[in-house]
């Protein structure tokens, strides 16, 4: 008789393959009900999404194409993305492409034509969805679109919402990375804030507190962890401030002078795990607030308070973010909205959908939103919190645990 | 009687206002020449090169618009970019919309074509020039095509390539600030080598060397320096290499284990200044060389020297490709070349032009292009240096001024 061999697994930061090949099974199911016969995706994030497949764009293009009918996927790589690709558990057919524009043979796109008919896919009839019509515009990218190359006997059909769609609610493993990246770039900003002194230069300060953050997360989840979607010369955790004046606009581009008594700093804090962000925004300021300051940072609290609530299961974002803007009319700041509340989160930093009065979209359960109304206050300062939330049955849970209130926010130096 | 006024001005890292001017004015030269009415662009840089307004993209679709006859540009941008784009000294027609999807109004795109109307490119006949047909994919953006929402009465005509074509030779003011890109990329890289040392995290070392040069370097270039194009998270003068085994891939993803004697590093630095890139590659290695690792190294100067020979004025870059493939046939290593030998670069990292086979642009003098035709030996090493030349009426002159033998990038502990 023998006893059933036990599985011993190790903890990893990783989607497993099961995972991938129920999203592909979910792509194949609403092709169906679409009367679709395929799908390319040019996206480098949708890639990853359905093939686990990470890379980084550039003028080479690269595709998976999903079949209705046939099991695995296609993908189109240049020669040297060769032994990565071999890599994603799901791929079954490989188109390799020497280089663009040609690399001496042919347009890479041609090279995605030929995978198209290997895959049945270019049979007249055909009805080919893609997310865009040709590759990124990117690095001098430059060719025919998918249309034009795969001839008049294929229908192309606009189709990005597909996958884009299925994102938007994330699954319990996608939930964990994300809750990961919450806690590094918790770290990220706690290292940021005790460095913050008189003088010092804020990229200074940021790199430095990215750096320590990186190296203690990248020590702490072992050997399974890699960075996927950081930017190239980023590190996987990352925390940045503007500071002074430029903190009344929305997006502020930092600049090179040292901090000064009064200066008020929108952060943000973030980190990458296993492709997944999150995203952690406050105010914050050095030496004491005035009486007018905490009345601002108090109407921004209740602003984001309200878009916490607001975020409840069966409604839409639009009529979320229909109340929320109701408060700023309320409360008299109308004029100093500059953006909706917020936006879905997940292997992108702003993905679909989106906090804002013109997206129907339906709230449900597993959902992730940053969450930041601000108040955008002419010579005196940007006031803005940011939070990652998850949807649940009863409400959000918020998994950016950084305080939020201006006491614990203000510097006293 | 009155002395005329002496100008007093002061030494900055920007692009002045009148080669922006010149841009636009050879744009609508070749608008003229195609018989286009206007040109639409939605590619940041391609936006940044004509107006010198940078931005982070984003979900919010932005555009410039040139009109073959108007003067000025158009731009579309988001309330929250309102500050910024009003500072672009070229743009004469500003349309600001609330949000994306629609911040409760119109979608963007519906928005553009109000400001095309303005410009009066939305008349029966017009034939408009896009750089895509829409606006990026990204952050989970989605909406109809340029030529959907303009109607049947208006031409839309693919032409990405007349701005790209107009990058593709750099003005003295561009060599001047990849110049300075390449300097400081010597330097982190510099930094970079001089922290090598057994069991330290290649992660670690690059990013206190990318720290410490983007320091210095803010400190030198004074106040009017600003990052322009480096990605949100990323020091603007940046160093980073892959070690070990992953150095056989062209594209290898860095790992956390510490360095170890014997360990291949293939390195990358540069650095954004006023926008402009440049790219500083070697490959080092810890410990002696064997006769082995010498030969093939020695082999890849060969290649890199015969690339740098290939760039002369009057051929076209496939011809200089073709040269040096077949120094790869007559070097036996045919099969070990995994991509083409160089690209162009300037406000991108890579950009086109392309040294490759299939692209038949003439070399210019002024051209600046990466050049890095590489060996990836099966279970030995990648083998590639990256060097940025800019073409001269006489050859290349090369600005990465790094050392390149062999025993240079030998660390010897």
């Amino acid at each position: 008789m023998t006893t059933p061999t036990a599985s011993v697994e190790t903890l990893d930061w990783t989607i497993p393959q099961q995972e991938y090949d129920d999203r592909v099974a979910r792509v194949r199911q609403i092709l169906a009900d679409r009367e679709l016969d395929g799908l390319v995706l040019f996206h480098p994030i949708r890639m990853a999404y359905l093939s686990g497949f990470y890379h980084l764009s550039t003028e080479r293009p690269m595709a998976i194409i999903v079949s209705a009918t046939q099991p695995g996927l296609g993908a189109l790589v240049p020669w040297l993305e060769q032994e990565h690709i071999q890599k994603a558990g799901g791929v079954s057919n490989i188109r390799v492409y020497p280089e663009y524009p040609t690399g001496g043979t042919k347009h890479p796109i041609l090279h995605l034509v030929d995978l198209l008919a290997e895959l049945g896919l270019t049979k007249p009839g055909t009805r080919l969805g893609f997310d865009s019509n040709g590759y990124l515009d990117i690095n001098g990218y430059d060719g025919p679109t998918l249309a034009e190359v795969v001839g008049d006997d294929v229908t192309t059909i606009r189709a990005r919402d597909i996958v884009d769609r299925l994102r938007q609610v994330k699954s319990p493993h996608e939930l964990r990375l994300i809750e990961a990246s919450a806690l590094w770039g918790n770290l990220a900003h706690r290292l940021m804030h005790d460095r913050i002194a008189l003088g010092r230069n804020p990229q200074e300060i940021s790199h430095e507190a990215s750096i320590e953050a990186s190296r203690t997360m990248i020590a702490a989840l072992g050997p399974s962890y890699a960075p996927l979607t950081a930017p190239l010369g980023a590190t996987p955790a990352v925390v940045n401030f503007t500071a002074g004046a430029n903190t009344s606009l929305p997006h502020g581009l930092g600049d090179a002078v040292g901090l000064r008594r009064g200066d008020v700093l929108v952060t943000y804090a973030g980190a990458d795990v296993g492709g997944y962000q999150s995203e952690l925004e406050r105010t914050m300021l050095i030496g004491e607030p005035s009486d007018e300051f905490a009345t601002w940072f108090a109407r921004m609290l209740e602003l984001q308070q309200a878009a916490f609530e607001a975020l409840t299961v069966g409604r839409t974002l639009a009529e979320a973010e229909t109340e929320v803007s109701a408060l700023y009319q309320t409360l008299g700041v109308g004029d100093l909205q500059r953006h909706h509340s917020g936006h879905g989160i997940g292997l992108e930093g702003h993905e679909s959908p989106f906090i804002d009065k013109g997206d129907e979209t339906v709230i449900q359960e597993g959902m992730v939103f940053s969450v930041e109304p601000g108040l955008y206050v002419p010579g005196v300062a940007g006031f803005r919190h940011s939070d990652t939330v998850v949807v649940t049955s009863t409400g959000v849970k918020r998994l950016t645990i950084y305080p939020r209130d201006l006491d614990a926010l203000t510097v006293r130096i």
